[in-house]
């Protein structure tokens, strides 16, 4: 076989990430590559993490970008923060709570799951039993903004909880950085992880994390070692760390860093009260569209996610057939359900760069236009309408 | 603190990576972002793998990119063939042996050190001598081009040597691939990975992997879980497996893998042996330019890479002086020793889109003028004119 050039073809992304990149950030990411240890490239590193420091609302010290996706971020949490023998509440309300269980057992520790119903917050008061009947738990973890089910969890409530109870916090921020309000020092929040491909509108590959004192104290207080090497944020830390002298640790990915450090320029330049009014207000009328066609979002109000919104799937409607149309006629990606809501919902992303007006109207109209041809039964035709109605009186 | 657009300078990479970046790849770098299961980059990847193969010379199924650096594809291949209470040899002639050995401990398995002097190949003999006292060891490790000192190991005569006495072979290629001959398929290499950032020329931040069969059946009869999620080969390849149905485990970097798909196709429209070959043919006069100013090359003939020579410092001369004021002054970047070698030589890399004759003469002048600026004692004002007769003399 002898393969030729990729010219990858130009979508809307509105699934669940990654999601539509600035320009700006891919014109960022494709400047020439320096060295990983060029004081140039170490100067930047400093503009990054002061940059992220903003976007997680802290002033932890130890804020950075993992060199990999957000599954190595939460890794990169659970394998510092549990030794074996550890006993970890697990709050499961999607796809995500799932994978924190699978990283606490690999760890050696033993999961204790808070089980609610996929589409739903995590219930406060579950956690609080839960606690009170595991006096020994040392953490708790849970997912802020579930990217299988669109719905949002009170952290700050969650972490007060674990706190009363000498519990630490792990918690899952990679759908709601940049989208809603993440207030790590507010909320108190121990350790947390983040994507760049979702509201931050970086191209995927990189995990923005951070962690709070009490986080790197249980760290230096270790009596096993860290399980992974690439992950031991002691090591991590002699390069990611202050200090004019940086060891080499590993060969960072200089030009993703490049994009995220702009990707992070533009968030502070727009400013993040701004990004998640912005989020709250296109959502709105993304609501409004898919409900004049008598769609649901499955995920009750006040425990939605602006920037993800999960969409019932209209009876008899095939899920693939409509976003391969939606693919390949309107260069349209949205996301599909997963585990148990495969097939009974879409996900619409309305994250970061891609949340706009004209990608609201533009995908309410290829939705309503898809599901009509294919003779769903849904109120054809209102949605696009619907939805400039909404910014009509919205302003 | 308010933070601009970063834009880094424009250097001349001759370092141990990363490596001068071909402008086609980070063209392709900044091409715009679609979905991870988009059809379209489903279709990429299966291309990757192909090109892949060429690269690593395998037929390998299991033959892809790891979505983080080198030091995770190093991780996973330790954590997935590496089970508690193993016995694993490793071969340590720099500092990449010692990090193999790291990964070793951390999988919970013993590690028997073969030790040979920094700077040299890894003795078959030693390896033997180790195999024959430890028989109940499953598994050899060592490091093809250690990329701490520019040793090129015989790689497939330690192969052998380890399938003798029973053992499987993890391989770190990271310097190797595309520099020399690696031929996993001929060598029966079981395990390897490599880094995009060296003789690949592509951005860092990928780590191609490559596994044959026995490594599979190990993987697939283990006893423990692998005790990483992220690295999990079983879960990996749900998503980068053949067959239509690509399973989500974590988002791809995107745009990365357009920059190593470009890479590749580079590679291919070159040929591997046209590769190896520039490369051993730049390397030849700059040899002749640095032994022409009167420095040596540690690697004693025979077990030097062409693509990173370790220069020895000469006395009295100051190392981060000489390489800040070639950065400084001529943008360009040469690496400094690692470990026991940090301040006795210069690690001068030719690696990929380096590796050429402008870069060879302007490294050479350069160093030249800048050690004779500070009164080193050298040759001075030989070393361009040694390179260009070499060019005369070999055409």
């Amino acid at each position: 076989m002898s393969s030729n050039s990729f010219h990858p073809p130009v979508r809307t992304l509105m699934g669940p990430g990654p999601s539509d990149v600035n320009p700006r950030v891919l014109e960022a990411l494709s400047r020439p590559t320096i060295g990983h240890l060029d004081p140039a490239f170490v100067g930047m590193m400093d503009e990054v993490k002061v940059l992220l420091q903003y976007a997680f609302q802290t002033r932890n010290e130890l804020t950075m970008p993992v060199s990999a996706p957000g599954s190595a971020g939460m890794e990169t949490c659970f394998v510092n923060l549990v030794q074996p023998g550890d006993k970890v509440i697990v709050c499961r309300n999607g796809v995500f709570g799932g994978r924190m269980k699978e990283n606490v057992e690999r760890a050696g520790a033993t999961a204790i799951m808070v089980e609610d119903p996929w589409g739903r917050a995590v219930d406060p008061q579950k956690l609080e039993d839960a606690l009170k009947a595991h006096p020994d738990a040392s953490l708790v973890a849970f997912v802020h903004a579930e990217t299988s089910t669109g719905a949002l969890s009170d952290a700050e409530t969650l972490v007060k909880l674990a706190h009363e109870h000498g519990c630490l916090t792990i918690v899952d921020a990679v759908t709601s950085l940049g989208g809603v309000p993440v207030k790590v020092d507010e909320w108190e929040i121990d350790a947390i992880y983040s994507g760049s491909q979702k509201c931050l509108s970086c191209v995927p590959g990189l995990s923005p994390v951070s962690f709070g004192e009490a986080a790197l104290e249980r760290i230096r207080n270790r009596t096993h070692p860290v399980q992974s090497w690439f992950m031991d944020l002691n090591l991590v830390m002699g390069y990611w760390g202050s200090g004019a002298k940086r060891a080499y640790h590993h060969t960072a990915p200089v030009n993703a860093l490049y994009a995220l450090h702009e990707a992070l320029v533009i968030l502070q330049e727009e400013g993040m009260e701004k990004a998640w009014a912005r989020h709250m207000y296109h959502h709105g009328a993304l609501r409004a569209g898919v409900e004049a066609m008598g769609l649901e979002l499955i995920v009750p109000e006040g425990e939605r996610l602006p920037q993800l919104n999960a969409v019932s799937i209209p009876e008899g409607v095939e899920d693939a057939a409509v976003r391969g149309a939606l693919l390949s006629e309107y260069n349209l990606e949205i996301g599909a359900g997963l585990g148990e809501l495969a097939g009974k919902i879409w996900r619409i992303g309305l994250m970061g760069f891609a949340c706009n007006r004209t990608n609201v109207l533009y995908c309410l109209g290829a939705l309503d236009a898809v599901l009509t041809a294919m003779g769903a039964k849904i109120d054809s035709g209102r949605a696009v309408a619907a939805a400039r109605a909404w910014y009509g009186a919205n302003g």
